[in-house]
């Protein structure tokens, strides 16, 4: 286990109350028992400590690039001469976390493959998003829902069963070692973990579209979806306070952008 | 010179004629000299090879998982048991590349912040794309091009601000090292070589937008730009008919979508 050798004090940097990309470093700390501070769900002004890190005026601090957007994570004299070292980009920080907290696959190609499925499932991820905020991200969803309700349509019809399909199919080509429960290799990494979360996603957020299409991808939605509940430290996130509930995020349960 | 090395016979799996997504992994290739085939641009039925590799029933081969998208990399007898290694996902590919051709930066800090650099840059790359295509990769433009046209507004006035402004204040950060033509310490890296191509495929596809900006990103557009043009293998690359021009792919000129 990853949490009997000793790590540093993690701390993701992230806005509070949603999963959103923060959900994905969570779930690798929370999933090998390491401790991580989620400071800005933990402290009272917690987006105070978000907000000028992503300041269009910061050229960054003690030797680390500035931020382009949240989530990063800070691991304390792991920087230049001993100072903090600053992250950001999800698959940037799950590819460094990956290596220390056992989650990147057992040799180069696993670990290459770990990124490529994460990679694919993020993909999917920001499609998702684009369902309801298909023009600008600084919009309100109401002024671009007629372009939301043409996306998701293509997005239901085209984009899940081409990325489900896809998963299924690479559940499938690692039968032998991941028995469905793995994508690479025989045991647990960081790419199970954001395939799953988005998967989560996708189950709140279409839930007619995902009930209608179960059987088409019984690997997936079946034995592994079930699998990653189940490993030891994230049945326990699960049942905790420090998973949030999807809400107004990257997921976001708009029946009209369902399956009618 | 990475390229003083013994490299294996890399194999480019990528779309014929178009730089696309492929001119990222050829770029590093081109920049320290190292031979790659690239298969579909140099057969004469290149698109035959691509197209079994994501064919929607494949479950992968000799080991490796199946593709999702090209590009794809081949690598003879680096897999398991001395099978090839087939790799997906530019960042990914990036990432492994990196490291054996001496573009990955100089530690585990550097290594990261050049995958995170080009993960920014590759975000900007897809949503140059989703100006022309907002609604679905399926459809023509011409059926899309309202929303094309209101997608492309916010691009210009609010995305394409925002990402220059991000690498330009990144280089900032590094100019004691960087001196303005590198983003991450003092050498070329693949975060160079990819940003520095999203910013050619911009000022294809939005020539008047970058135009009336080019003052506010002097460093980005002035020193980094014209210095990447310069290094030796880039030079030689630029003048060959290898480069392909842009055209019908991610950066496609329609004056519509350019500021009026």
């Amino acid at each position: 286990m990853a949490s009997t050798k000793t790590h540093p004090a993690y701390e993701l940097l992230y806005w509070p109350s949603i999963p959103g990309r923060g959900e994905f470093i969570r779930l690798a700390f929370e999933a090998v028992g390491v401790p991580y501070k989620d400071t800005a769900n933990e402290s009272e002004d917690g987006v105070k400590v978000i907000l000028p890190l992503i300041s269009p005026e910061s050229t960054g601090s003690d030797g680390n690039p500035p931020v382009f957007a949240p989530p990063a994570l800070r691991i304390p004299e792991a920087g230049k001469n001993g100072t903090d070292l600053l992250l950001y980009q999800t698959p940037a920080i799950l590819s460094y976390l990956g290596d220390k907290l056992g989650l990147a696959g057992s040799d180069d190609a696993e670990r290459s493959w770990v990124l490529s499925h994460t990679l694919t499932a993020l993909d999917l991820n920001n499609e998702a998003h684009d369902t309801h905020h298909p023009i600008a991200s600084a919009l309100y969803y109401e002024d671009q829902k007629t372009e939301a309700l043409r996306k998701s349509k293509d997005f239901r019809e085209a984009r899940i069963p081409k990325f489900l399909g896809f998963f299924e199919r690479v559940l499938k080509s690692n039968d032998g070692e991941g028995k469905g429960k793995f994508l690479v290799g025989g045991q647990l990494s960081y790419a199970d973990l954001t395939v799953w979360h988005v998967v989560s996603g996708l189950l709140y957020a279409f839930p007619k579209e995902m009930e209608a299409r179960k059987s088409e991808f019984p690997v997936l939605l079946g034995t592994f979806f079930e699998s990653v509940k189940e490993q030891e430290g994230i049945k326990g996130y699960l049942a905790s306070e420090r998973r949030k509930p999807f809400s107004m995020g990257v997921f976001r349960l708009y029946p009209e952008l369902d399956r009618q």
